[in-house]
C-alpha cells in the first residue's frame, strides 16, 4: 500500500518503521529533518510537504497534542487538494477534536479513522502496540494491514472517531488513577512502618497483577522517577483531556481532578520532566516523609 | 496443633474448616451456636466459652471489626487468665487496635500476630486465601503450618504486627480507588457514546489484567451490583480504616476522602446492601446517565 | 470626554448609561441593534462599526467572554487603524488574554488597562459598582474620571492589567466556594434535623455579615434558585477561568476543583440556567434529602 | 441562682466569671487547681466534686472534647446521685454525644440543654459570646438568665440538643471552608503577581465583610500565624466532628473532607500549633510558593 506518515516523534519513527519492514512504501514527513533521515536509511520515502504526503492512498498521522494537529492538517485548503482516501490519526487528541476532524475530512471526501495505541516507544519498536480504533467500517478495513505491521491487536470501537479517543484518554486516565492510589498508600505505608516495597510485593502478588502497578509502583517504591518512560508533564496533559472531555459531556470526574491538582504540585516543585510516577513525590511532600526523623 | 478460633462468620467458618481438614485440633467459639454445629459436624470442639478457646495452644480470631474485637476479646482479666502462647488476628482491624493488643497480649504473656487475609469466602472455602503477616518472626514460624492449611501464600511484613494491618487496609483502599477510576471512565465513556463494556475489554485486555477491573468493572459495565460479593457499606467501613491509619500517621489521603464521599452517597441512596462496584451508580447518578433519555 | 463603548449587555448597557448621565459624549456599539436604540434614547451615540468606536480618545469594553473578545478585538488590522489612547478591557477574562491583549495593543500605540467589575445589574444601574483596575498608572488617572461615573469605589491592583483579572477571579472563586460551604453545611443540617433557614441566621447573625451568605444562603434555605441573579453556566465559567489560570501558573486549586464537579453535576441535571446558588442542589441531591421519608 | 461550673479552660474561665459578676453564686471545678483559685478570688465557690457541683440548681460545663465529656460526666452513678434540674453543655461536641447525654439525663431527671457558643476568649471575657441553644423550651427559659449574662445574643435552635452542635460545628466548618478559599485565591494571586494583601483588601472591602475573612485572610496574606488564635489541630479536631456528622447522617461533604487532608498535611509539617489560619501554609507550600525566588 502507499503509505503516508506524518509526525516522527519517538512514537511515530518507530510505528512507521514498522510499516516499512512489513513491505509498504511509505512516505515520511516530519518537522525536523533528522527523523526523516533515518526513516529514509530504513527504506522510506522523504516527502517534501504535507500536501504531499496528502496524495498517498492512506495517511497515518502521530502528531504531539491537538494544538499540532490543528496546525498541521486542519486547513481547509490543503484538505481541499489532498487525494488520500483515508487519514487515520493515531495520536491522543481530544475526543471534541476528532468530531470536528472527521467533519472536515468528509466535507472534502477523505475518511477520517482515529486510531491511538496503548504502549510506550519500546513496545512500539517491537510492533506490539494495542489500537484503539473507530471509523466507519470500511476504512478500518482498509487499513487493518496497516493495523497488523503497528500493533498486536486491535480493538474496534465503532464508528464513530471520537469513541476511540475517549477509550485512550479512560485508560491514561485510569494509569494516573492507579499511581495515585499506589502513591498514597505507599505514603501511608511508609509513614506507619511498612515499607513500600513490601506493600509492592503483596499487591502485584495478589490482586494487582500486570505492568501499572508493577512498573509504576516499582519506581514509586524505590522513590526514583528517572529516566521517564511517559513524563509527568504529559501526563498532566492527557488529564486535562479527560477533564476537558467531562466538561464536554457533562460529567464530573472528581478524582480526574484530584489528579490534576497532584501533578501541579509536582510542576509547581519542577518535576515536570520526571515520570508520571512522580505522582508518589506529591504524596511523599505532602506527607513530609522526607523530613520525619528516622 | 491444638488450635482455638473465634469468629465463624463466612470467612471465620471457611477458614476453620480447612484447619479441621488439616488435621488440626479445632476449638471453635461463635457468638451464635448455629456456625459451630456445622463445624462441630465437619470434626471441630465446641467451646463453651471464649476463656476456654484462650486455653489452646494458639488461638485464630476472624472477628467483624475493631468493635467487636475489642468487646470480646480485649479484656484484661480474660487476657490475664488465657494460656494461650498466641493468638493471631485475621480480621480487618485497625493498624492502632493492633498496637493496643499487641501490647495488652505481651503484658499477659501471649504472643500477637497480625495476619489479615486478602481473598473472597470462594477462595478461603477453596483454602486459597493471600494472607499478609506481621509479628515477631518465632511466633509466626510457629503458626505457619496453619497459614499453609488456610491459604495459599503467606507474606511476611516484618515484627510489627499493624504492618500487616497496613498492607491489608491498604490493598482494599487500592481496589475501591481502582472501582472509583473505572466508575469514572465508564460514566464519561457512555456519556461520549462509547459502551462502557468496550473500554472494559480494552483495559482489561491490555493494561489492566487481573480480578478487580474483570470483577468490579464487570458489574459496572453492567449496571448490576446484585448480589453482592463485597458489601458496599464494609468498603465503607474500610475505607474509614484508612482514613483514620492517616490522621494517625498525618498522612493526606485525597483519595481516599473522595471515596469516602462517593459511599456516602451510595449510602444516602439506600445501595448500601450493594457490592462496592455500585461506586459505579454514584457516578452514574452524578452524570444523570438514566435521565439522559430522550 | 469622548468615550467609545463596546458590547451592551445587561451590565454593558447600564455603565453606558452611568456615562451619558455623567455628561460624556458616548459613542455605542453592539452586536445586535435594540441595546443601541436604547442608549441612543439616552443621549449615546450610535457607531457603525468597532473601528469607528475605536476612534474615540478611551474606549470601554464589556463582553461575555474571552472568545468575544479575542474575535472581536484582537485584531491586528483593527488596533493598526485604532486611534484610541486607551482601551479599558472592563469584561471578566482570563488573566492569560490581558497579558496577551496588552502586548498586542501596545504594539499599535493603544494603552490597555484591566478594570474588571464586582456587582450584578442593578448595582450596575446605581452606579455602585466596585471596580478593580490594573494598568500603567498614568492610563488609570486618565480614565478615572470615567470610573468614578461608573462604580462607587476603584481598587488600584498595580500595573500589570492581568492583576486586575487575577483579583477578579479570584473574588468569584470565593463567592462560589462560601456558596458550596454554605450547600454542605445547609444539607448536613437538614438531615440532622436542624432547618438550613436556622443555619442561616446564626451565620449571618454572628460570623457572615454581607451580601454572599445572606443572599446565595437565602436561596438555599428556600431551595429556589429562579430568577437567576448569577446564572450557573457563568459560574462554571468563572471557575475554569480560575483553574486555567492555576494552570498557567502551577498552582493546585483543589477547592475550584471541586466547585467545577460539582457545578458539572448541576448541568448534567438541566441546571444551568439556575443561578448558582443552586450548588445546594447537587448538595441536596447527593444526600438524597428530598428522597428521605419526613 | 445556684450555679454550678465545671471546667475552667480559657473560655471557662472567662464565662464562669461572667455569671459571677452578674451576681449569680457560682461553685466551680476544674481537673488542674489554678484556674479554681482565679474564680474563687473573683468570688466563686470552689466545690470538692463534680458530684458536689451536680448538687447545684443548674449545671454548666465546658469541658475541651466529647472524651473529656464523656469521662468526666456521662457516669451512670454520678448522674444518679446528682440534684440539678439542668445541665447545659457548653462544648463544641458531637450531635451524637448530645443525643447519648440527653438520654442519660432524662433517664435520671436531669433536664439537658446544649449551648455551645461562637466567639473566642477574648470575646468570653467581654461577655459577648453568641450562643447557640438547644433543648425543651422550658429549660432554655430557665437558664436564659446565665446565657445573658454570658452572651449577647441566644439563638435558640429548637428543642433538640443536637441541633444546637450541629449548628455549632458547621459554623466552624464553614470558617475554614472561608479559610481555605482564601487561601487557594491568594497562593494563585501571589503566583500571578498579585499580592495577597491587594486581594484581601478587594475583598473584604466589597463581598465578604467581617471579622472571618479580615482576621485569617490577614494572617495568610502576612503569612504569620502565631500567635494562634484558634489553634490548627482544634480546628482539624472540628472538622472531623462535622465529617463524622456526615457519615451519622449519610451526607457527603466534599469541602470538608478536602479541609481534613490540607489541616493534616499541616499537621505532618509541624504546624498543628499554628493558628487554623495556617492552611495558607498548606497552599503556599503546594504551589511551592517560597521556592520560587529566583
Amino acid at each position: 500500500m502507499n503509505v503516508g506518515f506524518i509526525g516522527l516523534g519517538t512514537m511515530g519513527r518507530a510505528m512507521a518503521g514498522q510499516l516499512v519492514a512489513a513491505g509498504h512504501r511509505v512516505q515520511v514527513w516530519n518537522r525536523s529533518p533528522e527523523p526523516v533521515k533515518q526513516l529514509v536509511e530504513q527504506g522510506a520515502v522523504a516527502a517534501g510537504s504535507i500536501a504531499e504526503v496528502l496524495g498517498n492512498e492512506v495517511v497515518l498521522s502521530m502528531l504531539a497534542d491537538d494544538k499540532a494537529f490543528t496546525t498541521l492538517l486542519l486547513d481547509e485548503q490543503l484538505l481541499a487538494g489532498a487525494t488520500a482516501e483515508v487519514h487515520v490519526n493515531m495520536a491522543t487528541v481530544s475526543p471534541a477534536l476528532a468530531v470536528r476532524a472527521a467533519e472536515l475530512h468528509q466535507r472534502h471526501g477523505i475518511g477520517y479513522v482515529a486510531a491511538p495505541v496503548l504502549g510506550r516507544p519500546d513496545v512500539a519498536a517491537a510492533g506490539n502496540l494495542n489500537i484503539l480504533a473507530a471509523g466507519p467500517e470500511a476504512l478500518v478495513d482498509r487499513v487493518a494491514p496497516l493495523f497488523e505491521a503497528i500493533g498486536r491487536h486491535t480493538y474496534r470501537l465503532g464508528e464513530q472517531p471520537q469513541s476511540a479517543n475517549l477509550a485512550k484518554i479512560s485508560a491514561n486516565f485510569m494509569i494516573f488513577s492507579a499511581v495515585e492510589a499506589f502513591a498514597e498508600a505507599a505514603a501511608l505505608a511508609e509513614a506507619g512502618g511498612l515499607a513500600a516495597s513490601d506493600l509492592l510485593e503483596v499487591i502485584t502478588g495478589t490482586i494487582f497483577p500486570g505492568p501499572v502497578y508493577a512498573g509504576y509502583g516499582g519506581q514509586i517504591a524505590a522513590d526514583r522517577y528517572e529516566p521517564a518512560g511517559f513524563r509527568l508533564d504529559l501526563a498532566l496533559k492527557d488529564v486535562n483531556l479527560a477533564l476537558e472531555a467531562g466538561t464536554d459531556n457533562r460529567v464530573p470526574l472528581p478524582l480526574a481532578g484530584l489528579l490534576r491538582d497532584n501533578l501541579l504540585d509536582n510542576l509547581a516543585h519542577g518535576e515536570g520532566h520526571l515520570d508520571g510516577a512522580a505522582l508518589g513525590r506529591t504524596a511523599r511532600r505532602r506527607a513530609n516523609l522526607d523530613g520525619r526523623q528516622a
